[in-house]
C-alpha cells in the first residue's frame, strides 16, 4: 500500500470525499446527483472494502488508522487507496460534526445488478414498498442478512439504501447483500411484481388485518411442504402496503398480536418472517 | 376538568416538571433521586392518563391540548390535573430543545409490583441481564406488548425502564406491561431466578451459540407440547447472557443465523422468541 498521507488543512479538495456529511447524500457534482457510499467505523470500512464499490479514500484519526491497518486482511484490502490521517478537530469541521468514531471511507456508487439477474439465484427475496425510514431500511439488512434472505427489492417510496445511515444501522450489510430498484417499465410498480411470479416466486404480503392468514400457515402450501421460493412483502410504517401491492400477492400473512397493541415496527415484522421462513425450511 | 392556563415566564415554578427534561432523569429532590415519568405526544399521553401512574401536569402548545381535550375520553382522564399552555419558544426554553410534538405530560413514579405477585398470573415472561440502552429497552416493551408477553424482569445492568426515552420507543407500553426488579436477596443476582422455577416456569436463555437448541424446540417438551410457563431470558448487546444466568437456566437456545453476519439486535431476537412462543401455544 501506499503511505499514510497527513492533512492539516480541513480546507484541502483530498479530503471533499467526506465533507459535510450531513448533507452528503445531495452531490450535484456526481452521476444521479447522489453522495459517496460512506462506511464509518472499522467493522464496517473493511466491509466496504471487501464490497463490490470501488473505494476512493480512507480518512481516519491517526490512531484509528493505525489500528485498522495493523490488520494484514485489511492493509492488503486498502491496497493503493489513498489514505488520510486528520486530528479530531480538523475532522470535524471537514463532516460537519465530531466524528468520533474517527474512520471512514468513501467509496463511488456501482450499477445495480438487474432484478431478474438476482432472481436467477434467490430463494428467499424480500419486497418494500414506501419504507421511507433509514433505520428501518438498515435493520432490514442486517436481518435479511443474518436469516439467510437473499436479496432485498425495492418498490415505490422508498428511501436510498446507500445512504449513510443505512450504510451504518445495516452494520453494512447493505454492501454486501444484493439489492435492486424494479426497473419502472409499468405505470404503476406493483405490475412489476409480475417479474416474480413469472420466475417462480410465491408472493406474500405482511399486514396486521386480524383476517389475513397465520404467518405459519402462509409460507407453507396445503400439505405443508414450504414454497420454493418465496418473495415477502413489506409495508412502511403506518400505511403499510398499499392494497394494490397487496392484491397483487398470492397471499396475505399476518403475525398474530395481543388486542389494543401497536403493530410491530416493519423491521421486526419481517425479521419474524424471515425466521419464519428459514424455520419451514428446517 | 379545570381550565387551561396559560404560562408566558419560562422561569414558572409550575413548569419545573418538564424542566431540562435532557437531565430529567436525575432528580435528587425526589424520592429515589430519579426523574418523574415523562409521556410525549397524544397517543403515550393518553396511556399515561390510563396508566397507574399520577399525573402531575398536563403541558402543550394551545393548538395540541385543545386538540387532545376534544376527546370526552381525554377529558375524562384529565380531570382535575393541572393543565399549562405555552408556545414553542416557551417549551423550548423550559425544556431544553425543542419540543415540535408539543403535548407532553409529567406523572409520578410509584412502587413497583413484587415480582411474587407478577407470577401469580403470568404464563410468559422475559427476564433483562444487561440491557443498557433505552431504545432496546422501549423496544423489548413494545414488542412484548404486541405478542402477549405477560411482563418484563429485570435482572443486573440494566437501565432504567421509566426514562423519557423509553417511555418513547415503547409508545407508551411500559406504563402498561407490567416489569419488576428482582430483589436484590442474594449477592449474585441469578440465584434469584430460583423464584422464577419455583412458581414452575421453564427457564430459557437466547444466545447465539451455535451449540444451542433451536428455538423452536426449546419451547417445547419432548412430546412437542408447549410448556405451561416460559421464562426468556436476554442479555445485552455485545456481551449477551452472562454464563452464570445461562448456567441457571434449564436450556439455551438460539435463532438460526446465516453464516458470517452479525447477531441480530436483542429487540429484534426477542421479538421473534415471543412469536414462536405464541405460535407454540396457537
Amino acid at each position: 500500500m501506499g503511505g499514510v498521507i497527513r492533512i492539516e488543512d480541513p480546507a484541502d479538495p483530498r479530503l471533499d470525499d467526506v465533507r459535510n456529511l450531513n448533507h452528503s447524500d445531495n452531490r450535484p457534482d456526481l452521476p444521479g446527483g447522489k453522495g459517496l457510499v460512506i462506511a464509518e467505523g472499522p467493522l464496517v470500512v473493511g466491509r466496504l472494502f471487501a464490497s463490490r464499490f470501488p473505494v476512493r479514500a480512507l480518512v481516519g484519526f491517526p490512531a484509528k488508522l493505525e489500528s485498522f491497518l495493523a490488520e494484514p486482511a485489511n492493509r492488503a484490502a486498502v491496497g493503493e487507496t489513498p489514505v488520510y490521517a486528520v486530528d479530531r478537530a480538523t475532522l470535524a469541521e471537514v463532516a460537519g460534526f465530531d466524528m468520533h468514531r474517527g474512520l471512514l471511507a468513501a467509496a463511488e456508487r456501482v450499477e445495480e445488478t438487474p432484478v431478474a439477474e438476482i432472481l436467477e439465484s434467490a430463494r428467499t427475496v424480500v419486497v418494500l414498498e414506501g419504507v421511507g425510514d433509514h433505520e428501518n431500511i438498515g435493520s432490514l439488512f442486517r436481518n435479511a442478512a443474518g436469516m439467510g434472505v437473499d436479496a432485498l427489492l425495492f418498490g415505490n417510496g422508498c428511501a436510498d439504501p446507500l445512504y449513510r445511515r443505512v450504510v451504518r444501522v445495516s452494520m453494512g450489510h447493505v454492501l454486501r447483500t444484493p439489492f435492486a430498484h424494479f426497473g419502472g417499465t409499468y405505470t404503476t410498480w406493483q405490475r412489476e411484481l409480475e417479474e416474480l411470479r413469472a420466475a417462480g416466486f410465491r408472493l406474500v404480503s405482511l399486514t396486521p388485518d386480524a383476517s389475513a392468514a397465520h404467518l405459519a400457515d402462509a409460507l407453507v402450501d396445503a400439505a405443508g411442504r414450504p414454497w420454493d421460493k418465496i418473495a415477502l412483502l413489506v409495508g412502511g410504517e403506518g400505511p403499510g402496503l398499499t392494497e394494490h401491492a397487496m392484491r397483487a400477492t398470492d397471499i396475505r400473512a399476518r403475525i398474530p398480536m395481543a388486542p389494543d397493541t401497536d403493530s410491530l415496527n416493519v423491521a421486526t415484522s419481517a425479521a419474524i418472517a424471515f425466521y419464519e421462513r428459514q424455520r419451514s425450511l428446517r
